[in-house]
């Protein structure tokens, strides 16, 4: 069977043109890619080896290429375009237009294009991180009063990798606190959360989800019964309630997704740009 | 002082309006832009509430915004049009030659377009996030037997930030253990190291830099003392040397390139695709 290569080339990381190339190839969700980057392309050699790859792929697959690229110097761009393939790139595509608008002559130069690089933005998100790890599962620090946001909900339902990435991608400080026994039976919040009530988020997941996930975990036992998860989760939503908490069902959200929606839910400003 | 917005405008987070429009931004590296991020465009009423959004801010800035934006349905993108700016559309570029390449209709349905959504790169990421958690800082479990790398170096090298990403953005699993006085003075790995010498990777960075990221978390003493931070990235870099270990200078790079790099390096496959 004839197959389909997809390329993603960059004089950086890559990861601008994998997300570009990501969000249009999803609108054609039939077909298979199989998928390659090519990253740090900075000089003639790496440009020529990329080429050769490109037209090695055509050959073997029998289909025309998708060259996604996010190269900023002319010589390197033209020597990728001969490679055999359908090529797109977002500075051929848009670097004119904006030069017109902004009556400048952009750099050309391989630039910083990827955020964490300078040393600001780089400490803020170590710093964020630090807390995020410091501050996680109700951790022995609790320094909630300096946390922008706080996530709530049952074990399982995506705090921990939510705060690391708002950490990570925004230099957001946010700590979470798991509902366990204690909360769930009684069905109060700790003193330590009400103070700060104004920055809890929740977190909610359809039972037969988090039953799969906890099961990957701990596939047998009362952790991961379909009545244990049911009874949690119906808790949890009453708290929600009881506390008017904003909460954000899980279920088929992406990490980025829920992170997105609680920036888009608090209104919590991001301490740093992509 | 006139003031120039940028917008970047989604149907989903926003995440790839962001990357894309700060790559060609940081082409024109003596501009200024106000920033805003409006996510989750999916009705008639939040695509007129950006359209005002953008007039608004082109009547007070007094120059033309600029519109990044990656809006998949055509009703939302023509609406949106009518706002005041420079419209930047990766749909209206890039679609139609993907459409007449691939001989497929694109679905036009605002799609899972960030990668972390589908439940089984979720799973695989949410599981490389706990390996980091728990192989972190030579951490209490040591399953460096199923590690796809091992990273070491002094602290604040940035091990730790960089594990994290590797397992949210590309689901490898990612341990780290630090050198320390044990390692330094004695100028050997221990065993359990060893064992798995050919997943190491080795983190260095310049002393001045180290010695202001340290001293973000303590100010006084020896541990962000000139001398003191010479001394154990010299050390650092013989056992690096002497047990032959792919090393990355981290000063300027930020946490996004580390982790390429250390792909790039080593040829870890990643588990998941963005």
């Amino acid at each position: 069977m004839s197959e389909r290569t997809v390329f993603f080339l960059s004089d950086q990381t890559g990861v601008t043109a994998e997300t570009l190339g990501h969000s249009l190839l999803t609108q054609f969700n039939s077909q298979d890619f199989r998928q390659v980057t090519l990253p740090f392309i900075d000089s003639d050699d790496k440009a020529e080896e990329a080429v050769r790859k490109i037209n090695a792929a055509a050959e073997k697959g029998g289909l025309r290429p998708i060259v996604f690229s996010t190269l900023v110097q002319d010589d390197f761009r033209s020597t990728i375009r001969q490679a055999e393939g359908l090529h797109l790139d977002i500075f051929d595509a848009f670097l004119e237009p904006l030069e017109r608008e902004l009556q400048q002559k952009s750099t050309h130069e391989p630039g910083r294009a990827h955020g964490m690089s300078d040393i600001d933005s780089y400490m803020k998100r170590i710093e964020a991180t630090n807390f995020a790890l410091a501050n996680d599962d109700g951790g022995i620090t609790r320094n909630y009063e300096v946390a922008d946001v706080i996530l709530i909900g049952v074990s399982r339902s995506g705090k921990t990798p939510t705060c690391l990435y708002l950490a990570l991608q925004y230099g957001v400080y946010a700590a979470n606190f798991p509902l366990t026994d204690e909360e769930l039976d009684s069905g109060t919040l700790p003193d330590i959360l009400l103070s700060q009530k104004e920055k809890l988020v929740g977190l909610t997941i359809a039972p037969t989800r988090l039953q799969q996930i906890r099961k990957e975990r701990r596939a047998l036992g009362q952790y991961s019964s379909a009545q244990q998860v049911r009874y949690e989760l119906r808790e949890a939503e009453k708290i929600f309630s009881k506390y008017d908490v904003p909460h954000i069902n899980t279920t088929e959200l992406s990490i980025e997704e829920i992170a997105s929606r609680i920036l888009n839910t608090t209104g919590v400003e991001r301490r740093v740009r992509p």
